[in-house]
């Protein structure tokens, strides 16, 4: 039940261990894209309302968090500023205002939130990561096989199991319909519909080709085809009989032959089938899927006109997008395997020892460790063992009367419960060791 | 000059040399708090519109980005939700909204954007990044000294090179001005005066103090006392005479105890005319400065009964805020020392060779290395080695008809000019040894 509390609606408080999940799996993304030498490009939150409206049509339109005009200005209730919508129009603008000053191709990927006014929903959110890796300037079939391969690496090093690629070209989708002759006033439609053949049955596509007013026998032939046991080598043998079929073969093609060798076996597959909602795309499609997911783990594809239309450069551009919640989803949660907030949790034994235990703490710290005192008001033990407990931490420091006239301090092994008097000025080193030690026992 | 491509009035676009150095800079800032035991929290960049007015009065509120209702109620021009301001009113919500799910004491830390429609300007910014550090529930001193640490701690281990560390203490104000018999109503502007003999010479601070009321025969004593060589042993006897007073000096002696073995020696002074602005401190309040930089590069203090104020329980607080955009202004640029983009550039000889060579930049990343083929349309080894150089690779590699026929590839060093010819199959091998003994040659 939603409390005054809780942050608005589609957005999430993220705490700890969700934001170190996060922050992990971000870590191996920016570290892939790395290693493919694209860079990472920041833009603010908002952009002026002109730059982001009227870019995807109204529908996305009415997505858009509108920012009321401030000062004198705010009692009009217009806006001025709108939060940014997805990370391609702030790229369009990014690539008008540094022209020639960014490297040729510029190859980029933004990873932060954007913000959409969706109806929120389980799993559907106002305010989501998107991750998106781009190159500008090259129509190379080299620069589609890169983007793809590094979200393909992004992919499989976050360790999500088993997944797979589809590939298709708009083009092929375009002979397709020649092909079958499909009239062109249908076309869009009839895609929209094939698409589906991974979630509703052949009979069900059928009736929905007909009922967009497909021929029946044409929408028979066109499903017979996709759904046969062959059906890539009959599509293919459909699509050498027109000039547009052809040249969408050779894009995938192109493709294939340049990253089938960098993937596992049977993991890219040509799917004719395959459509990716937008219509900016221009070349070869492609979308990451995994069995028993709903939808994909992102995509993309080319899009040569998109930057020119979003009132950029005309450039020739590539693009993946990385669907990161669902991506993120699938990782294992790792609740268990949480590594405790502390190593070394050190006690106050009385406010005359308060200086001696920070001190302590300190030490710890610069031998690498994570460590606090003790911030409650009990001065009871056995209270700040528990304290030091759910903290997780796998050392416990008590320094009282005791240990001050021995000039020692005890160090408790939490696990085995252990106690062990160390010299004062040898607990950094003391701990240090212990902590080389026991990281030696888990790798073991 | 503004273009219709600039980002949005007092925002920036962080192209990749910013965007690693503020990361780089984010991760020691990270490393640092966690090794106090600091967890992250992020909230999101929204609050409901009643969350957030209200909180911090009338001039706050009228910084605050609002948000247009959406759908039919676009038009009635009324906000429901606002950009957050700074990250102490989510941090009131989310304690709230968890209560104690959340560990006692809570130790948070947030980084992260926050927006306020101030005038932008030179070094001023209406997006800009605040990072906060905070402990919720004990009512220790230890808690003041804990994130006054980690704030010290963070900062010198970003290399800012000299900098200090100015504590003072409400109570100590409050004393101060009964010790010199300031009427009560001057008392706030007595302070805020007070405060600028870091900027002002003496004689202009008792020229204020007259001008704001003060009797001029206390004005001087009060500003002789604040500036004579041994004024604080001064203050601290005038305070001694007081309640207040003498609460006010434990309160700063506590903290310095537990905190002055931590840092260098010099780096903490009691400092009695340090106010801090924000009227919410209740303790403990201090400063990080450096010479030479205007302003403050972070501070923060105890504030016992704003996380109630702002809608959370009320329990005990104490805080600090780094200055995140001066603490980036003075770190060394870096620009020179860029690594570059690619380790390995992949020449592209030819179509037939293309596949390849895409293999290559594929063996070269499994070897660690950051590598790319070339992505434009020239054929011309010339043109090609250019791109390799603009892109500050290490090693180019060169594949055509000879290196076919060969079964080899020719690795050209990029410093010395010097090609060998590596065995295809061994490639990967070759580079991860060179760059093995490269690092070797940096380290010498």
């Amino acid at each position: 039940m939603a409390t005054q509390f809780d942050p608005p609606s589609g957005t999430r408080d993220l705490l700890a261990p969700e934001v170190e999940r996060h922050e992990r799996a971000f870590g191996v993304i920016r570290s892939v894209f790395t290693r493919y030498g694209f860079e990472p490009l920041q833009t603010p939150a908002f952009e002026r309302l002109d730059v982001l409206l009227g870019k995807y049509g109204e529908d996305a339109d009415k997505l858009v968090f509108k920012i009321l005009r401030r000062g004198e200005h705010e009692a009009s209730g217009e806006a001025d500023l709108a939060l940014r919508y997805d990370h391609t129009v702030p790229l369009a603008r990014v690539a008008a205002a540094y022209g020639s000053r960014l490297p040729s191709p510029y190859k980029r990927y933004a990873l932060g939130p954007v913000w959409r006014a969706e109806r929120a929903g389980k799993d559907r959110y106002r305010e989501f990561v998107q991750c998106d890796l781009d190159t500008l300037g090259s129509a190379s079939p080299l620069a589609d096989a890169e983007v793809l391969c590094a979200h393909h690496d992004a992919v499989a090093e976050l360790g999500i199991g088993e997944f797979r690629v589809l590939l298709n070209s708009r083009r092929v989708l375009a002979g397709l319909l020649a092909a079958f002759g499909v009239p062109s006033d249908l076309g869009a439609g009839v895609l929209i519909t094939l698409d589906k053949l991974d979630k509703l049955s052949p009979a069900a596509v059928t009736a929905e080709l007909v009922q967009r007013g497909l021929d029946p026998g044409k929408a028979a032939e066109l499903v017979d085809a996709m759904t046969v046991p062959d059906a890539v080598g009959r599509i293919r043998d459909a699509l050498k009989q027109s000039e547009e079929g052809r040249a969408g073969l050779d894009e995938v093609d192109e493709v294939l032959t340049l990253v089938t060798p960098q993937f596992p076996p049977g993991r890219i597959a040509f799917t004719p089938r395959l459509v990716r909602g937008l219509s900016y795309y221009t070349g070869p499609i492609w979308e990451v899927v995994a069995d028993g997911v709903t939808g994909s783990l992102g995509g993309g594809g080319r899009y040569d006109h998109l930057i020119e239309q979003l009132g950029g450069p005309d450039v020739p551009a590539t693009g993946t997008s990385l669907g990161i919640d669902r991506i993120l989803s699938l990782l294992p949660d790792g609740g268990a395997e949480l590594p405790g907030r502390l190593d070394v949790a050190v006690t106050i034994m009385g406010e005359e020892f308060a200086a001696r235990s920070f001190g302590f703490a300190a030490a710890a710290r610069a031998a690498g460790l994570r460590a606090s005192v003790y911030l409650g008001a009990s001065g009871k033990l056995g209270r700040q063992l528990r304290w030091a407990s759910d903290q997780g931490a796998r050392w416990c420091l008590i320094y009282g009367h005791a240990e001050d006239e021995a000039g020692t301090v005890t160090v408790r092994d939490m696990r085995s419960g252990e106690q062990t008097a160390v010299p004062v000025g040898d607990i950094g080193a003391y701990l240090a060791q212990a902590a080389g030690s026991g990281q030696a026992d888990d790798l073991r």
